[in-house]
């Protein structure tokens, strides 16, 4: 049985990390609270990459936080991560599941009611909804979907749900409501001036929502 | 016992192929005698590197030539792909060859001596001499290393070896004498009026170099 929390799950990106290096901000927001790690980097080769990966596996482990990497299988396999997240534009799920085996994670990025019913029938680990709300991070993305979007998508789906896309202290309490049962943050960590204290303070309104 | 003719060796890219398939283009120049494809495409999801590779396989495998996949290890592994072709900034070799297995090909691109004489110690099938001549093609590569490159890489190296970069029939010939036993192509093909030709020409060069 894979066991993983998705209450309160990091997804990076360096170039918000303010000349930081990731495994320092990794790190000060797993001790503030985060329960899991993606590490999403379009502009590297796949050496560094696969280097990436490695340093932020080696940070990870002793907090037994798992490492999720996002699109890439190759990298995930390389550096025996915990699992790989991957969207509507990257390898198809199946293949993915054939090339990890069962015991590794997989998520999968719904942009819409639709993705989220196809992927009722996929042997996938946790759906991401993806944006709930519109963000300057990530550009590729398709319509936000707002709370009604988390709430209608987390009725139908069968696997856990996280929401991704423009989460701060002030909304995240609302998508858990709506229905998630975590929410990825990617600026609100990478460019705190104190990535610990933001993770603590997210998790403490995820908890507070939750209990 | 791997069994691969590195002889005429071409390097894909869909933006010089004149709004024509790849699949076409493929085609066309395997029938005009090349001997071995590698897809490279950088500007694609992994979702249509992927179905774009599967493509070239269906393509590719009535005439017996094999398929090499560019960098992605995840893509060469999804498709059941003859092998790999790995660049200095990509997945070091020997993760490479433990996610791939002894069976597939791996080739791996040097760029100077010092390259081929660390490459003697990888267990890898064949180096990419690279750049053999300036190119408008890949534009992310060292030093033109010319003809004598070729020699004193090809004098040191135990692996046989393909020249790439600014290839045409008139310097073809020249990198065969030099040493190497192939030659990789891109432009030359990928933007000829006819690929089959183009290849055709290639292929008579080669043979009458090395016979």
């Amino acid at each position: 049985m894979k066991s993983f929390d998705l209450s309160l799950y990091l997804v990076t990106d360096r170039s918000l990390a303010l000349d930081r290096s990731l495994e320092y901000v990794v790190e000060e927001a797993v001790q503030g609270g985060i329960s899991m790690v993606q590490l999403r980097e379009k502009d590297c080769t796949t050496k560094e990459f696969y280097e990436l990966a490695m340093r932020l596996k080696k940070v990870l482990e002793p907090y037994h936080v798992p490492l999720i990497i996002n699109d890439r299988v190759d990298i995930a396999l390389a550096c025996d991560a915990e699992g790989v997240h991957i969207g509507q534009s990257d390898m198809p799920y199946a293949i993915a599941r054939k090339l990890l085996g069962k015991e590794k994670i997989i998520g999968l990025s719904v942009e819409n009611l639709q993705d989220a019913i196809d992927a009722n029938a996929f042997d996938i680990d946790y759906i991401g909804i993806s944006p709930v709300f519109n963000t300057a991070t990530k550009t590729d993305t398709a319509t936000a979907l707002g709370l009604e979007g988390v709430h209608d998508i987390t009725q139908i789906s069968r696997h856990p749900a996280v929401g991704i896309g423009g989460i701060h202290p002030s909304n995240a309490g609302d998508i858990i409501t709506a229905g998630a049962v975590g929410i990825s943050v990617v600026s609100a960590i990478m460019s705190a001036v104190s990535p610990r204290d933001a993770a603590s303070q997210l998790r403490s309104i995820i908890d507070k929502v939750r209990s």
